[in-house]
């Protein structure tokens, strides 16, 4: 079974709790793929080359100076600190952007009522590819960026990569994703860590939006995870960065997506 | 016959010639490999950082806050904005570091004299996997990084890697290796851009440095590329960026070098 693990700018930003989850992830067996959110790094450095960030919704406007912050600190900075530390794990990481292989095309969103600039939704992702660093015994490690036929680098968002990447290679073998964030997993009650739903289907995840329990951005997260689900993945898991091993290894980590 | 092309940092800062170069390089035949220089735009954005530029001898002082500046620009911004580029011209390009698969693994310098900080001098170079990615129809892109085995990335100067990544190559094939740059080739008189040697042989070389005509940088350049030749790459040039094409394709640009 293939792994596919999204792990959250907020465990990026924590050097401690990141050095543990790598080193967590470097002991899963193999196969197994990584796809990197891009952290608070990324805002304190278009900060300190004066460049403002502007949020709508959560999401970063990426106009063509953001578009260089991503491009170097996702793709650069981020990338191949994680690809040097699981290097020195014994871990045989590759960096690489949606760019590299042409491995995930996108399409420039197109500007309805936000111009988001440039941002990218999936078109397409080369499986053949993937599996054929999966069969050299490589472990890709996706920074949160695709490309579009144009030749322009894409800010891309990592839930939905991951999502995309996990569904994608569902067709040749069976995938376990797993969201890993800074949280225990989707919780009843937002400041209480212990409030677990430790398994979901759609009609909860309606009703429990309906009550104004899942708000905010997990509810993207959530769409993202049951689309995976529902379109091939065997398993999807939303947890705390520190239960990894727990949901690779044991499948009772965090909340578990039941369709 | 794989060729093995160096382009240097004066062309990346150049936004004409090096979309002209990357044309000409998109349609040269596979199989192919890239390897790039960093330009100054390191020292712009270090500049913008808050962060002082330090040169000895012509090579960066690269302490933490420059490594991560380099491993940023080079890395990210730099390597994607070319595979985005060659993507676009029908190149599969895939970026690399020497971090990805652990392909070109350096020692960090010994201090001497010099502090040269993270400087990588190059160990091994995997022509196992360069060969995987070329039989994979990929054509690799290599930032000027590398890593050691301690978790660093490590700045790796970009000629010292097209050779070692040339050499290394050479067990399996032929390899043309072609360094590229803003000026016509090794000149008689540095300030005549028509004064091209057109081919140069170790003896003439020394005789050459003995009387001051080839001085500065031109000496490790040629230091690297003569170490190619002798160590199994079957032709070396060094030419203007703007004459790839006759390079491979007619194999008289620039000066050639005999052994």
């Amino acid at each position: 079974m293939l792994s596919v693990i999204k792990i959250g700018g907020n465990v990026i930003d924590n050097p401690q709790a990141l050095h543990q989850f790598l080193a967590d992830f470097a002991a899963l067996p193999s196969p197994k793929i990584l796809v990197h959110g891009g952290g608070k790094i990324a805002t304190q450095i278009a900060k300190r080359l004066g460049i403002e960030t502007v949020m709508v919704e959560g999401r970063r406007i990426t106009d063509k100076a953001m578009l260089e912050v991503v491009t170097m600190v996702y793709g650069g900075l981020v990338n191949k600190q994680l690809v040097a530390t699981l290097q020195a794990l014994s871990c045989n990481a590759i960096g690489l952007t949606g760019a590299d292989g042409g491995v995930i095309r996108s399409q420039k969103r197109a500007v309805a009522n936000i111009d988001y600039g440039f941002v990218g939704d999936v078109e397409e992702v080369n499986n053949t590819l993937i599996q054929h660093f999966l069969t050299a015994n490589l472990v890709p490690i996706f920074a949160p960026l695709t490309f579009d036929k144009e030749g322009n680098m894409l800010n891309t968002n990592a839930d939905t990569q991951a999502q995309e990447v996990a569904v994608a290679m569902s067709v040749a073998m069976e995938v376990n994703l797993v969201y890993c964030f800074e949280k225990n997993g989707v919780l009843l009650n937002a400041d209480d860590d212990d409030s677990v739903i430790p398994t979901l289907t759609p009609t909860q995840f309606a009703q429990y939006k309906a009550d104004g329990i899942i708000n905010k951005g997990m509810i993207p997260k959530l769409d993202n995870a049951f689309k995976a689900l529902s379109t091939g993945v065997k398993r999807v898991t939303i947890c705390h960065a520190s239960q990894l091993r727990e949901a690779i290894e044991q499948g009772n980590a965090g909340t578990v997506l039941m369709l």
